[in-house]
């Protein structure tokens, strides 16, 4: 099993990596001493990993709850979020109790926000089950749910107590969600290590084959990034923005589009595309470097263009609303070349708009 | 203009004490840079102060958005944070923005999760406009909603920027409700300090005059004694529930009479008596110490006896759901002498039942 610390002073916690793992997350959180714990999940994810986990904290906590709510990111609301508190009420789960998060990025965010604030704080565990929550969501404490005004506006930071992540889940992952995965993992090579960059696009096949060896590398590499960028800054002062590369553009896509044509990794894969198309623009990465983004997200079968029949209008509008956006001033997160990237305000909407119509 | 510094880190923050310097408010702020304001009140408070405060936010920051919210404790509920974040989204507050509340404990506490929770969090600034908010709720960082299944089980630990504490506010006041607030601190001088118990007994008569100057004094002492006390445990981990003594009888009075009989103060004036008892059943207090404490409370004019009609068990019954129930093990805070308590687990309800008989 592989071992990734996220160090942040008292907060800090261990991601640990493997294959066949889930069964033994009883052992993982035995020294907590967990005196409840309220195992939030939903039925699909459920359905195939359930019995093994629950048979497992069972062994090391007399008292496992389960909390099933729907799948999909429509649910990650406050009804939903209300509905998780009242059962932990219900169930009784006081300050020394926890919660387990188990599946994948909506799961995580809602279970961790409903953490942070019932009781004004119990520790939380990820269980991610999908490649998008293993290398990006249940890593860096962001918890959350949707506003119909916005996704993503309510929540906290807020650290889990461990990240346990078990490479053989992705094999009951449907192939589109483990390349809406791939799309963030790209993301950590074009921000911070080109050696990364290179591995994707020589490992290509084997990760696309979901080889064992080649995905833990690739969930302990990109856990070891984002971990390393999120020690740095924990709650998005500076450096942190980094690791919205390609989410500019990416959320205001999903926003544009009613979040139902695309998956988040699959916007931030275009999004990436049109970002580097500006930084090329802007004259900050050189057009082959440009180019070798958008090949390797076109090799793993990403999209790069941007959707047809959305005007430029309702795209810059979301991006206007956005939370990092600061007194009007839109951020982004431009390569410089690979494995390197600037933050860059830009008042000016006439650049981004010549970039989106490139893509 | 009084000052005290609650020592947090870079968490920190001060308490600003005076009287008449409401008007003032723009200035103690205008450092932060508040990109725009959200000014959350009800329409009592604000119909008494609103004006005054918005005029001078107004100074200092050209956004200032009035949210109002009913008068209440009932509304204390996820429906009206939803409210007021779909408020904050409408209005296009940023991260670089703030929420400033203006009135109660109410107020304070749901404003102060708002903020907690708006973007994963953005500044708050507590303006208290009543005497239980000025020496209790708005120091120390408890932020929160009721659930229907339990008081306050909702919220974070989220420190304000600042505390703007006007003692001129009390004049506007309803009697009940300055007693109230006198509950919480004669509490501070059981817990911490023989002294301003001392000068408690001694000032009665200016207290209850409201005289600016003893009121002004009052406030400060009650301030340091919670910062001191939050400092050392900004997160409930130990000290800190000292500041609970009276509060696990209290709670359960509130929550047995429906919330509708006693105010949150008359709760504790009861739960401070009944505790002394109990200190004084399990040999902790002298007898004579625990008629001080009962004669001061009502020479106040605040209650000490027990709700009649109310069955016990439904009192001892909400004690075993409080959060700070551990194991299913009671926490009391039981005075050892006047100005210092000691925390007691207490798992045989015996003793427990035996002391509210006597009350």
């Amino acid at each position: 099993m592989e071992k990734v610390r996220v160090a942040l002073g008292e907060r800090s916690y261990d991601i640990r990596i493997g294959s066949g793992m889930l069964r033994e997350i009883g052992e993982g959180i035995r020294d907590f001493g967990f005196s409840r714990i309220g195992l939030v999940s939903n039925p699909t994810v459920y359905g195939l990993y359930g019995d093994a986990v629950l048979a497992s904290l069972k062994k090391v906590c007399s008292s496992v709850d389960v909390i099933i709510i729907p799948d999909g990111e429509e649910y990650k609301d406050f009804l939903w979020l209300h509905y998780i508190q009242s059962e932990l009420l219900k169930c009784r789960l006081d300050r020394s109790s926890a919660l387990v998060a188990l599946g994948g990025g909506v799961i995580g965010d809602i279970t961790g926000f409903a953490a942070s604030t019932y009781m004004r704080g119990i520790s939380f565990v990820q269980v991610p089950t999908t490649l998008l929550a293993q290398v990006d969501s249940s890593v860096g404490g962001k918890t959350g749910i949707n506003h119909p005004l916005g996704k993503n506006m309510i929540g906290t930071f807020y650290q889990p107590r461990l990240v346990w992540a078990d490479a053989d889940t992705l094999a009951s992952l449907p192939h589109r969600q483990v390349l809406a995965g791939i799309a963030e993992v790209i993301k950590y090579g074009v921000i911070w290590d080109e050696e990364f960059f290179r591995f994707l696009e020589d490992q290509k096949d084997k990760v696309l084959g979901l080889d064992r060896d080649v995905m833990e590398f690739l969930i302990k590499r990109s856990c070891e990034i984002k971990a390393e960028v999120v020690s740095r800054d924990e709650r998005e002062g500076g450096l942190r923005a980094i690791l919205n590369y390609g989410h500019t553009v990416g959320h205001a896509i999903e926003t544009a589009t009613g979040y139902t044509e695309y998956l988040h990794g699959e916007a931030v894969a275009i999004g990436m595309h049109c970002e580097a198309r500006l930084a090329g623009l802007l004259g900050y990465l050189d057009v082959k470097d440009a180019e070798r983004i958008r090949f390797l997200i076109d090799s793993y079968g990403l999209p790069t263009a941007m959707p047809r029949g959305i005007p430029t209008d309702s795209v810059i509008a979301p991006m206007m609303r956005d939370k990092k956006a600061v007194a009007g001033e839109l951020k982004f997160i431009l390569p410089e070349k690979i494995g390197r990237v600037k933050i860059i305000g830009i008042a000016d909407t006439e650049k981004i708009v010549e970039s989106l119509g490139l893509c």
